[in-house]
């Protein structure tokens, strides 16, 4: 049967390319500077909006999947860069949780603190750790919506052994949404 | 440049072809049962969990999608029976906006109250009501994980004008939880 429906996920060809370049990242800094370059570069191609998520495999440092914000390209809201490198970083290992039996610890690096749906998603995705660059507060400031996140929030997934690191990079970081919102791009759920 | 990440979104056969059944819904009850049934065989199907998911456009009743939770089937831990829908609808109307204009209001009917990802990614696929089935008590009581949703976070949806009803042919949509549960089916984050 075919599908009137068929959804399409995928990154765009420059970020599939950087996606698949070789290399260990051994900082949190190194790491997260992968996901605020994929912010820069989703917003100069055109591509979507300033957001920029990797997952790292925590102790070795392999890039393991890139995520970009897709919502305007693919015409689909639940695209957010995490969302994005969540459903790739499954697929890639070919399990429903990057926590499953045999696998290594994995580590999500998003450019910017995660909305709500990007925070629960991370609860069910299974990386134990979150590095975030700009905050809740930067993104708010610039007018973009996060949604219902509490510091209750972050409690419920501490209390799940999910460790959340905010604010690395963070300059860099919103230094992307600055520029975003300066060049007037789509703050579509202002 | 091939894809070693390709990501599938796609409802089990016998979904597709509910979905594409022609009829209007006219009740909240008659819409429910729609994503109760849909959990329910999706269970029977063996194609995934016991939560099912069905958008409606408000005042026509015409079903616009149907979701079904597909994690462990296609091994997407993103893809809880709503974000199904939500993509799926979104996929139909070829926008990344539910409450994009030009286009009819959506209501959103779900066999359980969302958890913490779904009832985030509601507040960006612009549906503009949430009506659902079992209540987060029920499923907790059987070890389903909701995760960070607090009365605060309804209260946010609120203020944005996103009314929900909860417990909607509640017993029912419990039912299809104590059936699945009581066969022993996978609680993957219990």
């Amino acid at each position: 049967m075919s599908d009137p429906a068929a959804i399409r996920v995928e990154l765009p060809p420059w970020a599939l390319e950087r996606e698949s370049s070789a290399g260990a990242y051994r900082t949190d800094e190194e790491r997260m500077r992968v996901a605020i370059e994929a912010a820069d570069l989703n917003v100069q191609a055109g591509t979507g909006g300033p957001f920029g998520a990797a997952i790292f495999e925590s102790a070795s440092g392999r890039l393991v999947a890139l995520g970009v914000n897709s919502v305007v390209r693919l015409a689909n809201s639940v695209l957010h860069a995490e969302m994005v490198a969540f459903m790739r970083a499954q697929a890639r290992v070919g399990r429903y949780s990057l926590a499953a039996p045999g696998l290594p610890g994995h580590t999500l690096y998003s450019s910017c603190d995660p909305c709500a749906m990007c925070l629960g998603a991370a609860l069910w995705a299974g990386v134990r750790r979150i590095v975030c660059g700009a905050t809740r507060e930067d993104a708010v400031a610039l007018r973009f919506d996060e949604g219902p996140v509490f510091p209750d929030s972050y409690r419920y997934l501490a209390a799940r052994g999910i460790e959340v690191a905010h604010g690395v990079l963070r300059d860099e970081a919103r230094g992307v949404l600055e520029r975003y919102r300066a060049a007037g791009g789509i703050i579509y759920n202002a």
